[in-house]
């Protein structure tokens, strides 16, 4: 058994909690067996975003069939 | 006077807030003077849970007698 | 173009989210062009506090004009 | 000349040497030109497994044509 | 659902994957629900030891109750 | 929206700048949408390049559509 | 032969080294075979001391029996 | 004698060297007695940028009179 | 409540509690509410000092009223 | 007593244990007084060795006489 | 095989390139085999230099006979 | 001008301070055009020593001719 793991950065206007939601319902599209995720990294856009974009980069960990 | 720091993984189906909230619940339960936690990683377990589960590693800090 | 970034810690006694954006207000009163943040750390201060209050270290980009 | 890296996990009952032999084997299957990993992580998963499964996280680089 | 992690430190005459399960064994010895471990570190004490004697550091989570 | 990043060494005979150039280059070729990169590690080949040969890592964050 | 480690915050109105040896004092007080110390973090409390209160963070390593 | 340390983030559309330039002439001047800099972090801006941005963030140390 | 921190690096000819210290004072000179520092680096200058120069490099956190 | 670290790299066709073992035959074959060592990285060698090469970086520490 | 690495710091008034190979340079004066280098930290001496002098602090891998 | 850096462990039975400055006093004894060190870690041996030894390990820069 292998897994894989890739980085998304999911993104919202409303809160992280969305933004790594972002990224998961992002992954369980195009991935099957997604496993689970870890956090790396949170922050907020301001300058070219029209209202605050909460971004969260995360791992997400997949089983390789 | 000498504080002891412990790591405790909350958990919550709900959100990371929840998940940390859950760990300082715990140790409120069978710890004395709980002075602070420090969030040390965040993740989201999928393969083995019914929902997603919200996970947040926490070190507790409290003040030894 | 130069940026600087100063480095805040918002509080809240509601949700870490509600920290970090304490922390973004606080930079949007004093700073013209505030363009993005980055979260260092979170935690969480009970024993001088009333309620749990939530903390959010972050590092607040902006503009030099 | 430009190399890729991606991130696999290896899994075995035997030995952490077997779990990292597992993730390479795989990235010799489906992909060419494999030149190099680096062993990021290691644990065993206890819960779950029928017996103690070591795993080892490692990065794969490999070369592009 | 709260987990808590301790940190030991095996050590065996013979490999690191040794050290790694001397380490489990005492968790199993006293602890119930042990999880998954995490290894931290790995060294090899040679000054005050007959033989070589391999050192590893894990982290060992296990489920509250 | 959500962000990819992907992990590649781009290589040169000339600079690190250039080997910076070389990963992003590359990562036109293939990709819509390339957004930043950040260097993650530098370094120089020396024993099997003809030349010394400058490398930098970096990753590279793209928009997925 | 199995090691454990916890962490401990010493305190001291006057020193680091005092800070560091208060937290050695109480685990020797209360743990057999304590055998070394590594020093995590040092800070000063100011806010909420009478004094500048010196704080190291120790982890603490004992032999298990 | 105090040093005090802020982060700049110079930019250029040319190099790395000419980023990390661009933030020492800022802080040449604004400020007495630059002593040294550290670079912390280098990447490069593409999609809101005319032409690749290349990005160097820096510690700069000077001496408060 | 919002906190800031800056970075300061104290220097004294005497002992790295004395560094720590020197940088305190000097915080205490221009800011109010300077509430706890953390120590990030401890070094020693030699070649440019008279005597041996012991330098602590500290984050001071202070409330923002 | 002082004590001095250097960093060796050990190489084994056959396992990671026998990388370290490698690395500390040569320090023990040069150096008087080895102490202990600790491991720093660990990886696979593959497109330039004729089998899988396992490295293991360490620092050895050994005492000055 | 063993390899063995050292730590040394180029520096350049010219440039962080000219600082890495001068620190090449001089690691290949002295030693035979060198491999590769590894680039763990670049600044700039501004206080007590003519003019800028970019520095570049490298590991350098070399294989021992 | 070419610096290189080596790791010295240096010992008390006193105190930090009085550690670092033996590491330095070796590094004077063998070393000319010593610059400057940086503290890595500090520690305390106590389960080999009479007294609680203890320990700080340094990099120690000096010129090279």
């Amino acid at each position: 058994m292998v897994y894989k793991k890739i980085t998304l950065i999911g993104t919202s206007d409303e809160s992280f909690d969305a933004a790594v939601d972002d990224a998961i319902d992002r992954a369980d599209d195009t991935l099957d067996n997604v496993c689970w995720i870890e956090v790396e990294e949170m922050g907020v856009e301001i300058a070219t975003a029209d209202n605050r974009q909460y971004q969260a980069e995360v791992e997400v960990a997949f089983e390789l069939e």
